[in-house]
C-alpha cells in the first residue's frame, strides 16, 4: 500500500460527467488499498469566466481580490468530486489551500509556497478518507488567500507529495505522457517510460509542454517521483526521476521544437564592453522575454548581436531596438519572423561524443541551413528557416533512432 | 461619524453593473465619514447554478461538501465589490466567513452562529478600509466551512453589527421598506417609518416577507437597530427597533395576509386528552408545517380539530389524516383549499381595547364570513374564503386608517 498524490487538470474536470470519471478512477485506486490525495484545478473555462468578471470592473484588478475571486474555481471542483466519491461509498474530505494550510509568501496572483502543513491531511488519511485539495491556492501568514499563478495546481500536487513523503505524484493530463517528439508531427514518436528532471525541464521550456516548469523544479528539488499520464486513456505514462547511476542512459531523450519565435539581429555594433547589455537590457526592461542569444564577430572591431523573442513580441522589439540603435552606434536592425527552433535534449549527451556533429550532418543531409547554434550541457538547439521545421524534426528523430527503444528503457 | 453594517442581497449584486451601483452607494457613505462593513449575498442565480451542479451528482449532496460548494458564491461577490470600490479610490478588503472567524456549530447547510471575532474587522476599519464580508457562511472550531441556510446573509449582517456594536444595520432589498400592507393590493398602503421587532416578526411570518425571521430575532436579542431599505431607490426605509417608552405606539402596524394555505378539519373526534396530539403529531412528523390550529366543541363529548397547512402540502396531509382517523375515532376529514388568512399586527393592540370587535365589524360590513379566529398578544388572524382576500385587506386597511400617519409616526 502506498501513498499517491493525483492531480487532475481543468480539462479532466470540465463537466460533472468528467468529474464522475475522475471519481471512478480515484475510487478504483482507493479500492486497491492506496492512500490517495487528489489535487484539482478549476473546471475548464471557469477561471476564464471569473477573470472576465473582474475585467468588467477594472483593467488591472486588485491582486488581493483577484486571488479571493479565482480561488473559488478550485473550491467548486473539490466539493463536487468529494460528493461523487461519497456517492461511490468512498469517504472523502475537501480542503482549500487555506484549510490545509499551504503557507505562501504575499505575492498575490503568483505566490510561492513556503511550507505545507500535512497534519490535517494525515489525520484524514488515517481515518480512511480520500483527501481532495484545491490546487493553485494557498494562504499567507495573515490568513489572506493567495494563488500560485496559472498552472499552479501542478505545483500544489508536488508540494503536497513532498510534505506527505508520497510514493508518487501523478499528473493526469490529456496526453499519454512525454514523447520523443510531437506525435502529431512524427509518426514514429515514442512515449518515454522514463525521463530525468533535467531533460524534462529542457523539453518543457522548449515547447513539449505537459507540465509546469515550476512543478518539475520543485519535484527535482524534493526528489518526488513524478509521473505524467492520461486521464482518458489507460497506460503507464512517463515517470520523471532523478538520473539513476545503474541505468545506462540513452543519449537523447527527445526532439523539442518551437515554432512561435522571431529572430532579431542588431548589426555592426562596436566590439566594446556593455553593448550586449544595452541591447538586451532595453528589450527585457519592457517585459519581453528573450530566448536564444548569440553574438558573432562580423568585421574587425564590429559585432552582430542576434536573439530570438516570441513572435507576438517581434514588432515591438524591433521598435525598441531602433530607439536604442544610436546609443550603441549600430548600423541596422533586422527582423526575421520566419524561423523555428529545434533542440535535441538528453542527459546522456554529456557522456556521448559526437552528438552535435551527428545532428548537423542529419540537417545537412536534408539541405537545411543552420542560422544559429546554441548548446548547453544536455541540449543542442538550432534556429532554422521555419518551412524546414517538420523536415528537421523528422530527420533528427530518425537519425537518432528515437522510434526504437533505447538502452536503459523498459519495454512498454 | 458612525459605524454602519450594510447588507445587499442577491438581486442587488445580480450583475457587474449592479455591483458597480452598490459600490457607488457604499463609496458615498464612506465619503461621508462613516465606517462601513458590507455584507453580500451571492450574485442572483449563482446559488441555484451551484445547487444544480451538486444535484447532477447526487440527490442528497453531502452537507459538508455542499457548504464548501455554496460558500464560493458569496466569495465571488465580495472580491468583485472590493475591486469596484478600489477603482473608486475607496480602500476595501474582502473577508470570507472563515477569515473573519464567524464561528458556527457543525450543522452543515443550516449552521447557527456561536461567536463573531471582530478583531480583524476593527483593524481594517481603523486603517480606513471598507470591510466586505461574505454573508451566509461561517466556520466550525475544526475549520470546516459552514453555511447558515438560504437568506442567512441577513443573519450574518446582524451578527456582525452586534459584534461590532454598530450604530445601525441596514438591509438593502428590492422594496422601499415595510408597508402597512402589500402596496400591490392596496393603493393606500403606507411605508412605515418605524416598526417594533415583535411586529416585524409577526408580519414576516405572515407573508410580508422582506427579512429573514432569524435575523430579526437576532437583532431584537442583541438590540441592533435594523433598517430595511431599497438598493434601487432613495428613501429612509423602515427602522425596526425596540418598543420605545416615550413613543406613543399606534394600535396597528399593518395588515398581513397569506394566500397559499389550505384548511383541514377532522370532525367528530372524542373529547378526551391526547387526541389533538395524535392528529397534529401525525402531520408534523411527516415534516409538514402546521400553521393555525383551533379546536371547537361540536356536539356533546365530540370535537372538531381544524388547522391550516401550506396549500402544496394539503393533499398529502389529507392522506395522513385518513390513515390516522380510525385511531382517533374521527367521523370524517374535510379539506378546503380555497381559503386565505388575514392578520392585523401591532404592539399597540395590547393597550387599545376593541381592536378585535372593530376588525370583525369591518369584515361583517363587507359580508365576509369568518371561518377561524386566532389571537395572540399583538396579532389577530382570521381565515376567510379566498375570493374575499383583497376585499378584506382593503376593508381592514381603511377601517384602521392605516393610509394616514399614526400618532408616534414621524412624517416622511
Amino acid at each position: 500500500m502506498s501513498l499517491i498524490v493525483q492531480k487532475f487538470g481543468g480539462t479532466s474536470v470540465a463537466s460533472v460527467g468528467h468529474i464522475e470519471a475522475v471519481a471512478d478512477k480515484v475510487a478504483r485506486f482507493r479500492g486497491e488499498g492506496h492512500d490517495i490525495v487528489v489535487v484539482l484545478s478549476a473546471m475548464a473555462g471557469e477561471t476564464n469566466r471569473l477573470v472576465a468578471l473582474a475585467h468588467e470592473i477594472m483593467e488591472q484588478p486588485t491582486p488581493r481580490e483577484m486571488d479571493v475571486l479565482l480561488s473559488t474555481g478550485e473550491q467548486v471542483s473539490v466539493s463536487l468530486l468529494c460528493m461523487a466519491l461519497e456517492r461511490r461509498g468512498c469517504g472523502a474530505r475537501s480542503f482549500t489551500g487555506g484549510q490545509v494550510r499551504i503557507l505562501t509568501d504575499e505575492s498575490h496572483t503568483r505566490a510561492r509556497i513556503r511550507e505545507v502543513d500535512s497534519t490535517r491531511l494525515h489525520a484524514q488519511l488515517e481515518q480512511g478518507n480520500v483527501v481532495v485539495v484545491a490546487g493553485f491556492q494557498g494562504v499567507t501568514e495573515n490568513g489572506c488567500i493567495t494563488t500560485l499563478g496559472r498552472g499552479g495546481s501542478d505545483t500544489t500536487a508536488v508540494a503536497l507529495a513532498a510534505a506527505l513523503e508520497a510514493d508518487e505524484c501523478q499528473i493526469y493530463t490529456d496526453v499519454k505522457g512525454v514523447y520523443t517528439t510531437d506525435p502529431r508531427m512524427v509518426d514514429g514518436a515514442r512515449l518515454l517510460r522514463h525521463i530525468t528532471f533535467e531533460e524534462m525541464l529542457e523539453l518543457a521550456s522548449l515547447g513539449a509542454r505537459v507540465l509546469q516548469i515550476r512543478a518539475v523544479e520543485f519535484a527535482g528539488k524534493y526528489k518526488v517521483p513524478l509521473r505524467v499520464l492520461s486521464t482518458f486513456e489507460e497506460g503507464p505514462g512517463t515517470l520523471i526521476t532523478l538520473e539513476e547511476e545503474e541505468m545506462e542512459t540513452p543519449a537523447i531523450a527527445g526532439v523539442a521544437f518551437e515554432r512561435d519565435e522571431a529572430k532579431l539581429t542588431v548589426k555592426g555594433v562596436p566590439d566594446v564592453p556593455g553593448v550586449a547589455y544595452k541591447v538586451i537590457g532595453a528589450v527585457s526592461e519592457q517585459g519581453i522575454e528573450v530566448d536564444v542569444i548569440v553574438q558573432n564577430a562580423a568585421a574587425e572591431g564590429s559585432n552582430d548581436i542576434t536573439f530570438t523573442v516570441k513572435r507576438g513580441d517581434a514588432e515591438r522589439t524591433r521598435q525598441i531596438l531602433e530607439q536604442v540603435m544610436p546609443s550603441v552606434s549600430a548600423q541596422s536592425v533586422e527582423l526575421d519572423t520566419k524561423i523555428a527552433k529545434v533542440s535535441l535534449v538528453g542527459v546522456g549527451m554529456r557522456s556521448h561524443a559526437g552528438i552535435a556533429s551527428r545532428m548537423f550532418k542529419a540537417l545537412a543531409g536534408e539541405n537545411i541551413n543552420i542560422q544559429i547554434i546554441t548548446t548547453s550541457e544536455i541540449k543542442i538547439s538550432v534556429v532554422i528557416e521555419e518551412k524546414y521545421l517538420e523536415l528537421a524534426v523528422r530527420a533528427l528523430h530518425g537519425a537518432f533512432e528515437l522510434e526504437k527503444h533505447q538502452s536503459g528503457e523498459a519495454e512498454t
